[in-house]
């Protein structure tokens, strides 16, 4: 337990730990009933804490977004990590992959035979070092076309590297309605991707998908693990999609009211607290935990402007209300520690470990 | 000095020293011109070694946005702080008030008589601390309006604060095109809150105003002091903005591209170092410094997606960008250090002493 936020003082993020407890283990009981193995993303929480829940859970290892944060997880005892990014490797990273390589099983992305070769050439080297292949399954945003995976694969086996199989990231799954068929283009990218690598004579052991708007929508293909992040607190842009319902959310800003104006007023907790992410269908810059009727309509770095609905009395100045972030990872990203409370009473206080942990 | 991040991996963020210097003596020229004081608002760059430049440039004092960057920079060793917000005071955030103006000249932001009360009840009781009724001048976030300061001036001696003037802050000039109409809103508000002010006897010693955009426009009215704070770096909002040129952006993200794309590229820096915001008239996520062209269309945690001009080569996998943030200080706040260069070589590395100073 470190030490919480001085006195309290808003604002600050609270974790309820029933509700991420439940999250742990429903997003397991998901995985279990699937057929699949669990690979949680930890950019979500970057917690050490939160990461031990998920393993005792069930997860077979932790995916992160970043060498940083592979290091800080390394260093807190984490033995199995996915490196789920198309890595550029400089000698100086090469460096640093293979130290880690020494000291847990490491997973890399690869998406080009060029990153391939500056992965081969630099931090290759250690039969604990596996790639996957990652897969653009319609989110346009990294990875090559499934037809494309046999190619890269093999340029990647040319270099020396150990390719154990594919992944991809149904990243257009967030907006609203698309989680069903961001989740079947996930699935047939997948299964597409796995045919080609077979029909090289590649066999890939894994083939890993998965979001947390997506993870209980794919039933079928030949993914064998998922790799959701956000589950463990959600937030209100899984609120708005569906993704949760209002119980399910784990973890919300604590802000006071500074400031009142006819219809609105002004919470303390803005942008350096809950994140600036809002897409465009969002509500608002957030939702109240406790008023689904408010609004956030504005944020700027220290406020939070606040629509209230008509038929409510307006808060008080000085009343203490949850702030749900649109984006919960943004939001545990900009805090040094996280006040963790059960039944309302503060049990503990987590370090976001990789917190800024960003190369 | 601090140390450097890891071997410079990227991404990290790069301040130009040459160009940083020019901004903070052109802009302490630009309040002398105007005849007023220069108190510049810390909250965007959060380091010390920088405040200490603005000082030595000619401010008066600093702005702050919260108690704790107050505390990191009065533990700096800077003597006149004003926090420009409408702090609600409850105890234990009082008797932090009180510790403060034991060790600096504290100015203090309210906006209600009930804050103003709650000042007095558990916060004031020092020589040091004196109060600025806050005024809204059209951005319609905070403030009482300008013939309201009157009755919140009286509300506020009647409890026994030390009421020594009026400040506000122009938000709505952040538009295109809505500078010299923000700026003059604010001249004319604080012209008759002052007036307001004289009429029931009260003399207000300090009459602050000033924003980036609005800095160099306001040639009127009876302001004592402006409060820009962005200038010092500048971003991609304030290019935009035309309230600078390229040349006068001293901040940038130095990222590398790691996945390519036929028309576009991907750079390692995502929202967790250039902050989301993206205001509805950006052009994008952020500018690349060295290419006007291009656009950054999407941004997600560790990715920035750049729409590239048909007309240049696409840069390499492996190269070195430099990317402008849209709002600095959203992207200083992720970062725990800056490295400084000048003419390209590194020539320290400063600590965001207040990263993360949110209560």
């Amino acid at each position: 337990m470190v030490e919480p936020p001085v006195h309290l003082a808003t604002p600050y993020l609270v974790v309820d730990l029933d509700v991420l407890e439940r999250n742990v283990t429903s997003m397991a009981q998901t995985a279990h009933r699937r057929g699949v193995s669990l690979r949680p993303h930890v950019k979500t929480h970057k917690c050490l804490e939160i990461a031990s829940r998920q393993l005792a859970a069930g997860a077979i290892g932790i995916t992160v977004a970043t060498v940083s944060e592979a290091e800080t997880f390394v260093d807190g005892g984490f033995e199995n990590i996915f490196i789920a990014y198309p890595l550029w490797v400089d000698p100086a990273r090469g460096a640093r992959l293979r130290s880690l390589s020494e000291r847990c099983s490491l997973l890399i992305g690869i998406d080009s035979a060029e990153s391939a070769e500056s992965l081969a050439r630099n931090g290759a080297g250690s039969d604990a070092l596996g790639v996957l292949i990652e897969i653009d399954s319609g989110y346009h945003r990294t990875g090559v076309a499934a037809y494309g995976a046999a190619e890269l694969a093999s340029a990647a086996l040319r270099v020396g590297l150990d390719v154990r199989g594919v992944f991809t990231f149904p990243g257009h799954g967030y907006g609203p309605g698309q989680a069903a068929a961001a989740a079947t283009d996930e699935a047939q990218a997948l299964e597409s991707a796995t045919a080609a690598l077979r029909a090289v004579g590649i066999e890939p052991g894994i083939v890993s998908g998965g979001s947390t708007p997506t993870a209980a929508l794919t039933h079928h293909g030949s993914a064998t693990e998922m790799r959701p992040g956000s589950y463990v607190f959600n937030d209100a842009q899984q609120l708005e999609l569906g993704s949760c319902v209002p119980a399910d959310v784990a973890l919300s800003a604590w802000a006071t009211v500074v400031s009142r104006a006819p219809g609105q007023f002004v919470l303390d907790a803005g942008s350096k607290v809950l994140g600036a992410d809002r897409p465009a269908w969002a509500s608002g810059y957030g939702r109240l935990a406790d008023y689904p009727d408010a609004r956030l309509i504005a944020l700027s770095e220290h406020h939070a402007t606040v629509a209230w609905p008509g038929y409510i009395a307006q808060p008080a100045l000085g009343t203490l209300l949850r702030v749900v972030p649109n984006h919960v990872c943004s939001a545990v990203n900009l805090a040094d520690n996280l006040v963790v409370m059960r039944d309302g009473v503060v049990v503990d206080c987590w370090r976001v470990a990789a917190r800024g942990a960003n190369s």
